[in-house]
């Protein structure tokens, strides 16, 4: 980082707080955002042990009622649950890039593809992995549906042949650029790493965007907290 | 509608089309929206049969590959599916109420209650339906999953508990304006209809809110819309 980075840093954004866990696919996906944003400095990272169900406990729900990591917490005492939520505050602070559209059909586009991106890949690797796979493990995964959970990882892989279709057409998942919907299937992948489903040799293109995805500072920093957790 | 709004309403946007079927729940969420931003009349709206599962036929699924309604069509031929992507994109043309929120912190919020919104209540209860009760039919509803459907309504009645708590605090759903937020519950209100799963009288701030919802046109004409068909 160099240091018109560092001063940028310091004056653009008030202290925040981030309740997250750093090896999670979806506290990648903020993670990324902000690396992308310059805004990591100002923010502090609250450790949730997933693994142990704190997300599921009521002093975290209280933070957000849903039980999902990340939480952003703003200095007025307020939680922003919600990956996209949490995306779109960030971007709607000053600074390049801008990761959720300038027009409204590039808004419209890239809400549309991260959506889609959700409950094709992302989403449905995560059901797969809580309800036909240890999960977290019997004390975190009281209930589970293997049936539902096993549809939902032929989902994801359809959802990849999808995603490689689109990638055949443009150079980014919501068109010629870089945006939050990128970081969404980066999400995917950082999921399908963790339980073990590859993504299919046929989809080349998505294959090679994720190469190129990974020549991103901003991606290549939070892979390797990942790998070295 | 008054003479002026008509004539802002021409000279505003291009003309649309949008495939959704009328009853929807999801579909009412896009055609409020649209009655807010005064809209509607550039948009010509196609059906798309849901009872006979047009919606996942290949022609509709080349428009959205998630097979959902409502599709807007824009002028240039794209596609644009997901209501709070669409909300997003017709937000962005100029035209007030803002129902995505003007400042970095109102755009969280509404983002993250909008979600909140459709995980907790609307998408929970659009499961059950699809999933534990005859849904759309037996030829449309091809794999069905009781046990999922039957955690999803419980879902939904604790989600409405959590936003009566929300609206025992502030008059709507992302703080003390209308927003994408409101409607999406509003969504939710016309699916528990339609599945016969009744608001819990105890969550009086949230039934009193709906109450004062019916007071807005754009809500009374789509309400009316469904009850006329």
């Amino acid at each position: 980082m160099m240091f018109n980075d560092l001063i940028s840093d310091a004056s653009k954004a008030a202290p925040m707080k981030i309740y997250d866990w750093p090896t999670g696919p979806y506290p990648a996906r903020v993670r990324i955002a902000l690396a992308e944003k310059k805004l990591r400095s100002p923010v502090e990272f609250v450790p949730i042990n997933l693994w142990k169900g704190e997300h599921k406990k009521v002093d975290f729900l209280s933070k957000n009622y849903s039980g999902t990591l990340p939480v952003l917490e703003l200095e007025g005492g307020t939680f922003l649950a919600e990956c996209t939520a949490i995306t779109v505050y960030l971007d709607a602070l000053e600074g390049a890039p801008i990761l959720t559209g300038r027009t409204p059909y590039e808004k419209g586009v890239i809400h549309m593809m991260t959506k889609r991106a959700e409950i094709e890949m992302l989403d449905a690797i995560s059901v797969y992995f809580h309800h036909a796979t240890p999960g977290l493990g019997p004390d975190v995964e009281l209930y589970q549906n293997q049936e539902w959970g096993l549809r939902q990882r032929e989902k994801a892989l359809r959802g990849m042949h999808y995603f490689d279709a689109v990638l055949r057409k443009q150079d980014f998942i919501a068109g010629d650029f870089f945006s939050m919907a990128d970081i969404t299937v980066i999400g995917g992948f950082i999921f399908a790493a963790i339980v073990e489903l590859a993504i299919p040799q046929e989809c080349e293109a998505l294959l090679a965007w994720f190469m190129k995805m990974q020549e991103r500072e901003s991606v290549r920093q939070q892979l390797e907290v990942i790998s070295n957790n």
